[in-house]
Formats: structure tokens, sequence, C-alpha cells
């Protein structure tokens, strides 16, 4: 196999495997990409390869600073992304930004502004930008960036940022793949109240109101109180949150948000939090991948939701109650299963 | 078989079920008793004479109005139960009262205030009062309770009240097993902003600011006032949620907040959303009961915790992949299935 056409998964062997590894460990932006691709690809002809590369590049991994970013579209994450790589990659650090949300400015937006921005900060050679994988499911996307971000992180990334929208479950899905979480907002009443509904309270551990600048520092000071007192008031366990203005347009205000990111990890990585929270994840990671598969049976086309008019009729009828059709559908489906016992094992 | 010691479900033959199930049927308010005692059973070998009793009662279910009220401890749950069943009770409707956590006031509670009271509305003729089921798991206290309301409906009870408290998982557990679903509220700044992290505006039919009572009736007044401005604000799907404030104590108070009730009620029965929600809802339960049961092979005892730390060790030595991980976990459990098979077929 040549090396100017990179490397194809189809029919690769072990020691193909290996090479591909050294490429993307010895810094190949190429095959770093191609490995992106072939985690991310929907096909399931593709799952054992990832997993192949995959096994031999987790020993490599871990070394970097996981960073989730979220706020909802228009909070001004791209402008703030793009500011924070380039401070940390003109301080010698190599950042890889990936995202969770196919809607995301990182994979192009809509917004022309954001895709200039972002395209600028993917030309330093510092820096690696991917754009968020088009998966099925938000599940199945929030897998995929975590299995990219190993893959950055044995590709020598020591900073690795993960933007997500602020909505629905990928906030929670990037928050439990990352070390420290921030969450941007706009100093709007609405914003603050819609803030905390989302559970930000709980789950950032920095809450960044942003565009603090020209007409709206003040609004933006009083929204920063608000989640202070928000905070104080829900008596929730936020006491390791904190609440900045920031404006993602100015260098020195992104910088001290930085440092205020940086002071955090060290803290952590000193006492054993980081590791804990580290090895926690991991579990929950194996855990809910378990769970997903043994859930995703109960998706699948194989007859069982058209079982559930047949059961809901027998209920009604009186032949059968709502556990025993419950555990008649699990049933079946564990019956089933041995059935379509493939060479990857079981359906993905 | 003795009618004076009841019915036992050990050793019941078909005809005995039939028997049982023709007492609750005409009213007798002590095997309606035991028959709620026996689906909230958790032992392993009440699950298919529960289920045998269910069978034939099921088909005399649903014609009751099913109501959930919920509030944070202190909200005057009980109070409000206590007013609103006797207002029904008097009226001519046979009530059922149903209590989803173990901690409410229905099954003792901690205040005597509220057992003398719940005792009184006990008392009625035309009221069932059913404590509340110690159940392992708040899931399978849920679906007890839902069990409960299928035989009291049977046994001819005309509405069901089922209390939950305003916390955790309960709330929307209640409300996916209710027509109309009526939440408490204090009249106190934070608990408003509690109530939208809770969802309350999402989850909610009727938010009802109680207490508003001599010195509380205008921070009652304002409360409810900015549960509508969330309302707007957050552009959630509230556009069927009624906020209104309300004393527990006063009866014509109560009695309004019933008026509200009954015709939200009226409304969607003559359209056909009832019938669509209700017909969602078992659906929804079906699916739910498989999901729990699959999920619930992860939690056996039989050596699958312990696997996770193997995996992990595995994993940071390249051995295997988060994902395989998953799907090994996930595969010795289905393999085991098959060695666990006992009478009722598959462990609950």
């Amino acid at each position: 196999m040549s090396r100017k056409s990179g490397f194809d998964a189809r029919g690769l062997d072990a020691k193909g495997f290996d090479a591909w590894a050294d490429a993307i460990r010895t810094g190949s932006r190429r095959d770093l990409a191609r490995g992106i691709t072939l985690v991310e690809s929907n096909r399931i002809e593709d799952v054992e390869p990832a997993q192949e590369l995959l096994e031999r590049l987790i020993p490599f991994s871990g070394s970097a600073d996981r960073i989730g970013i979220s706020g909802m579209p228009g909070a001004g994450k791209s402008t703030f992304i793009e500011m924070l790589g380039r401070i940390l990659a003109e301080d010698g650090h190599k950042v890889a930004v990936l995202a969770v949300d196919p809607s995301s400015p990182v994979s192009g937006g809509s917004i022309l502004g954001d895709k200039t921005r972002m395209a600028d900060l993917s030309r330093m050679d510092q820096v690696f930008v991917r754009p968020s994988p088009a998966g099925r499911t938000p599940g199945g996307v929030a897998r995929k960036t975590r299995e990219a971000m190993l893959l950055c992180e044995a590709a020598g990334y020591d900073t690795v940022l993960v933007e997500t929208v602020g909505a629905g479950q990928s906030e929670w899905r990037v928050s439990s793949m990352t070390d420290l979480f921030i969450v941007l907002m706009l100093p709007n009443a609405g914003d603050v109240l819609q803030g905390i509904k989302r559970g930000i309270l709980e789950m950032s551990d920095i809450i960044l109101v942003n565009k603090a600048d020209g007409t709206r520092r003040e609004a933006a000071a009083e929204a920063a109180e608000q989640y202070r007192n928000a905070l104080q008031i829900t008596d929730v366990d936020g006491s390791g949150t904190t609440v900045r203005t920031c404006s993602a347009l100015d260098r020195a205000s992104v910088n001290e948000c930085r440092r205020v990111a940086s002071e955090m990890l060290s803290t952590r990585k000193e006492d054993s939090s980081f590791d804990e929270k580290r090895r926690t994840q991991l579990r929950q990671w194996i855990r809910s991948l378990a769970e997903d598969s043994l859930l995703q049976l109960l998706e699948d086309d194989r007859g069982f939701p058209g079982m559930l008019d047949e059961l809901e009729r027998e209920i009604s009828e009186g032949k059968t109650t709502p556990l025993r059709a419950g555990l008649s559908l699990r049933n079946r489906i564990i019956r089933e299963i041995g059935r379509w016992n493939s060479k990857s094992g079981l359906p993905l």
C-alpha cells in the first residue's frame, strides 16, 4: 500500500493497522483525518477495522486536557473557540477542535463569518479542526467524537476542544467526555431562565456570559449576577462552578478565561479528582455502550415495533398484562439474537 | 377457600383467581387491598399470580379519570388531596388515592396532622386510600402503582388520584400514567426557580400556587404571574398549561381547581387527544418495561459489575476498546440469560 494513497481499512492486515497507527502517532494529519473518517463511518463493515485502529492508539491517548464548550447558536462559540485555539497554539500547544453536532459552526455552520474564522484557525500548523460527523443518532455521534478524541490525543494533541450546542442531550454527553465544561451564555434575561432549565448550573465548571462588550457590558454583568444568585438559591452542587463575563472578540478577555480554566484543571490534577473523574467517565462509557446496544435491540426493524400493536390488543382483551407484554417483547428480542449472529458478533 | 380468610395467591387455581377478580369487581375493599398487596409484592413467586389477577381485571379498567398530583414536601399536597377527595366523594364519585413515593403523606408521612387528615378521608365509604408500596426501585414502585390503579378502576373507582413528591423521576413517571397532572407550588421566589428547573412548565397541566391565603395571598398571585411569564419567555410547549392560585384549606378554592380540571378533561375527551394520550402511554409503558428488564440484566449480581474492572484494565493496555468492552458486556449478559431460565422465564 502506497503512503501517497493513504490507508484504507479494506483488507488491511495487522501490519497495515500498525503502520497506520504509527503514521498517526508521528503526526501525519492526513492519516489522522482518515482514521477519524474510519471511526466515524456508519458502515457496519467499518466497525471492526475502526476498533483495530483504536486498540493500537488508546494506550497513547489520555494525556490531553479535554475541554467541552457549549452554548446556544448565537452565543459566540466559534468566535470564542477561534480565539482560544489561537492563544493556545501560539503558546506552543497542539490543539484539536471537534464538534458533536452536525449543525455546529465547526462543520461549516450557516454563517459565512463563522466559516471563515474556523477556516483561519484550521490553517494553523498546531491546530487540527475536524468537522462533526454526520451520524445517525446523537448518542452514536457522541461515541464517534469520543473515539476521534482518542485518536487526536494519540497524535500528540495536548488540548482537545469539543464543541456542542446547548440543547438536548448533547451537552450532557460532552460534559461526560471532558475534564472541564464551559458554557457560553448571552446576557439576556430569557437566556438566564433557559440556562437554569437546561441544568447549566450543575453541568458546567465555567459559565461565561459572552458579548460583554460595548453597550452589553452591563447586561452581561447583571446576567452573571443572576447566575450566581441562582447557584445560591437552588443550592445545587455548583460549589465548583465559576461565573464570569467574557468578550470572545477580546484576546485579553479570552486569555483570562483560559487562565481560570487552567487553574481549575491544575487544582484537580493535584488532588485525585481529575483522575477519578476520568476513571468514572470511562466506566460509565463502557456501561452506556452496553446499555445502548441492549436498547438498540428494541429499535431493530425485525418485527419488534410491529409487536406493540399486537400486544396492545392482547392487553385490552385480557390475554396478557403490560408487564407480560414488556417481558415477551424482551424475550423475543433475546431469542432472536442468536439468529442474527454475524461475523461482528451482534448487531451494533 | 373461605371468603373470611380472603384470597391468598399461593396455590390458587384459575377458578380461584376468577373468584378473587369477581370479589374485587363487586366492591370488596378487603379483596382489592389484598390484590394490591399482591401486585406490590417484591417476591419473585408473586409475579405470576399478580399477572393472573391483572389479566382478569384489565378488561374492566380504564374508565376512571387518572389525576396526578405532585409538589415538594410542604406544598400542601395531603391537605389538597383531602379536600379534593371529599368534594368528589360527596358529589357521588368513588375515589381511589394512591401514592408513588414511600415518603409521601399517604403512606403515613412524618407529620401527625397529615396522617390524621388522610385517615379521615380514608374512612369515607366512597374513598379508598392506599399507602404507597415499599418497592426496591422508583421505577418498580411506579409499575406497582400503575397496576394498583388498574385494580382500583376495575373495582369501580371512577377517579384515581396518584400522589408523588416533586423530585427526581417520580413526577415524570406519574405524569406518564395519568390523564391530568397537577403540581402544587409554594409562593416563594426560590420555588419558582426550582419549579422551572424541574421542568414543571412542560410537565403539568395545572400549576397551583398553593397557600394563597391570609398574608400569602399576594405572594401567591406574584408567583403565579412569574410562572405565566416563564411560560411565555421560554416558549415551551406549555400552551395547555394553566396557572392558578389556590388555598387547599378553602373548599371553594379547591372546588374551583376541580372545575378547571374537569373542564380540561372534558375538552380532551371531546376531541381525540384523551384517547390518544392513553394509547401512547400504554405503548410507552410496554416499551419501558421491556427496556427496564433489558437494562436490569446489567444490574444483576452475577459478575457484570465486576467485569468493568477487567475491561477498564484491558482498554488501558490496548487489548480492547470501549466499544468492544461495552459489546462484550452485553454479549456476556445475553449468553448468560439462557442459564438463568427459570419457571417465570427470565429474571425480573
